[in-house]
């Protein structure tokens, strides 16, 4: 690379600048360890809000965090723009798009993706939502879909274009429900005068027979009741049969006719080859010891959603969250420090912290150990949960006007379809890098 | 259409939700009219701060708004998104996207785009700046040039992507040249450690002995000594003769090796098919009489930067710049209401408020009738006109706080590399739509 390696210090390569990367090199800031890490995007995503994004109520750059620029006072940081295609553990480098590079410790915290259960048909044509592109691919098809609706005078026709179904009513299934139901509710009828209000649909579909699966009945009721109140069509313990971009098939015979189907039905981890195929377990995930190691290896960990750390303690491994990540990001930089002063490493211990969602205005439910609550409080909690972690103060302050304008006028978000403009949008030549790496 | 038309009331089609068309449709609400509007996109764009959008400083979102939610309180107003092929003046319809739509009054507001007078080579190579996905795209490309060169270990091979090259020295290019000085001066060596200050240039060239050539001398002098102080190379009297995506030639013999050339030499209207080819005039407007009006036509006005008021008053025409599309986007309007009541028609006079330029932190120039200023206070003034200027109060705030965050932490902006999504992005139904109209 340009950049001189300190060749004095041992390397530590971070594929992915998610919740889990980014606490790995902000625990080796000041360290004698070389940092660089790399992701796809230039940005931290944070997942949480990517919802908000879909449905036009934030801006994408106000859930996005720039890495350089997260880390400029970092000395021994630095960042590059790269995909991941394979790791040669036997040499101790990856294979990226801008060439071979070569680590002392990798930390794989590549994140998950959506699974689609191996359903081509469904991957073709329905939505998925797990980052930045997606969720504003996501915006574009909802209001393209309400602006089509206004053109087509027969409520027959029109009925595919105004019925959003979501499958999976995790988190982000109910969030985004409760979200599509508040411009059902608040905003249609304002913005397209053209449309009726009982004409849009918001469906939420799940095979599990509870919304909010992992969390606990009194917040599953508790959601449930809140989408019904604001007009979601819930359907538990629903089995999805098949999607051709125009109508959802269900085990049963039911059907919806839909031009809008949104998957959050469940996730992959995004393992690079190499990784021994031994160690893959369900959901895509590497199974890594209690250190967060991958098992047979010294010097490569995994993290958050790539990893599944299957214990005497945790048999099924950590829930899916933002919180696993952190504190696994945060116990691996350690770990490498402690390895590096040649000190026994501990076990990591996941400390949950609780679970939150949130279902629209004044309705959100909570999880925290032992209490449990639902409505206003669970969405002050929520808010300012969220609104804390968010990175960078110009972030905080943008959502928290967004949220605030939002809630005043019950017309929040700007809502608008930006369109692809057709010229070559960046210099290609990754060939020509290839070797100057 | 979808909507009922309300047969008693005469048609006002209004294309393009510009600065000039926004105008039209406020006067025309609670009158005995309906109003249609169209545009490509289903948002509003506030020109004067596209280049902050450019330079990652402001959010797409802050800039843009709704065209259906600034209206929707307007019971006689309609929106729908579609691009218009052709004008039957004949049979007065208007031929679409989205089909034939008949109009009783048509007011052509479509505006401009970038000019590249002809040469195809430089329209492949050079990129344009008229509109948001061209913004965004402009700071795909200038942020993928900085990411480029850390991977570059040669100066020789870095200089290509390290210089940025505006051509047109009008406000546009002006503003884009300090933005991207600022980047330089102030970002540059937080963000990209592996880069130097010194490697990367801007160039701002014009073919016109002075910067800014519309407004007065002493503004020139003074935008001219701001970017030399800012580090930009300003080359005045230069031709361009052709740019390969490699290398910029001029007339003359010099050359400049760069992958980055922005192109704001020059704008032309955007006038549909069906207007009387003898009507148009230089620089691709439609000549219209003292009353926005067609010649030829009792129905049909053009305003804004796609109009060519030539009268005795005003034998070039007006300058293209906002103001004059306001004011006579209210004129039409007035004149429209006129006309139905049988009132006489007095002609378009128009009030030159001034101009501002900034070319950066504290550093902008002012015109404003006999006096002329420039610094600080005319950089405090051009900030409050564009503050107050831009629909929607969220927007201003959240422009206020993104100018506070820079102004404060001389590093604003959010600087992503959002990527596209490679799914299909909206339903395509153009065709099926089309007799449903």
């Amino acid at each position: 690379m340009n950049v001189k390696d300190n060749a004095k210090f041992p390397k530590v390569v971070i594929i992915g600048g998610g919740f889990g990367g980014l606490q790995v090199a902000a625990k080796l800031k000041d360290k004698p360890v070389d940092v660089l890490m790399l992701d796809k995007h230039n940005y931290h995503t944070f997942q949480p809000l990517l919802y908000q994004v879909a449905t036009g109520s934030l801006e994408a750059e106000s859930i996005g965090f720039s890495l350089r620029k997260n880390f400029s006072s970092q000395k021994n940081f630095r960042f590059q723009i790269a995909e991941v295609s394979k790791v040669n553990p036997e040499n101790n480098t990856i294979e990226t798009t801008i060439g071979e590079v070569a680590y002392d410790y990798l930390v794989i915290a590549t994140g998950s993706t959506t699974n689609f259960f191996g359903n081509k048909e469904i991957e073709k044509f329905a939505l998925p939502m797990k980052s930045v592109p997606e969720a504003l691919n996501l915006r574009y098809r909802i209001l393209q879909s309400l602006e089509q609706a206004t053109l087509l005078p027969n409520k027959d026709d029109r009925e595919p274009y105004l019925s959003f179904v979501l499958v999976g009513a995790g988190p982000t299934g109910v969030e985004l429900a409760g979200a599509l139901a508040e411009i059902r509710n608040n905003i249609l009828h304002k913005d397209y005068p053209e449309l009726k209000k009982e004409d849009m649909k918001v469906y939420l579909v799940d095979f599990l027979p509870k919304v909010l699966g992992p969390m606990s009945d009194e917040a599953s009721k508790g959601a449930t009741r809140f989408l019904k109140d604001m007009g979601v069509e819930v359907m538990l313990g629903v089995k999805v049969d098949s999607y051709d971009g125009e109508e959802i098939k269900f085990e049963g015979g039911k059907s919806i006719r839909t031009k809008n189907v949104i998957w959050s039905a469940g996730v992959m981890g995004v393992i690079p080859d190499g990784v021994n195929k031994d160690l893959i377990v369900r959901g895509n995930k590497i199974k890594v010891d209690a250190n967060c190691r991958i098992e047979g290896s010294e010097n490569i960990f995994a993290i958050g959603d790539v990893a599944a750390m299957i214990t005497d303690d945790t048999p099924k491994g950590h829930p899916g969250v933002a919180q696993v990540a952190i504190q696994q990001g945060k116990y691996v930089g350690e770990t490498i420090l402690q390895t590096l002063n040649g000190e026994a490493n501990t076990p990591f211990k996941y400390n949950d912290k609780g679970s939150l969602a949130t279902i629209g205005r004044n309705k959100a439910v909570a999880d925290l150990g032992k209490i449990k609550f639902q409505g206003f409080f669970a969405w002050l909690i929520w808010m300012f949960v969220h609104l804390i972690s968010l990175l960078g103060f110009r972030n905080k302050i943008i959502v928290f006007v967004n949220w605030i304008a939002s809630y005043i006028s019950f017309n929040g978000g700007s809502r608008l379809i930006i369109k692809r403009f057709e010229k070559d949008d960046a210099p290609k030549n990754k060939n020509e890098l290839k070797d100057k790496v």
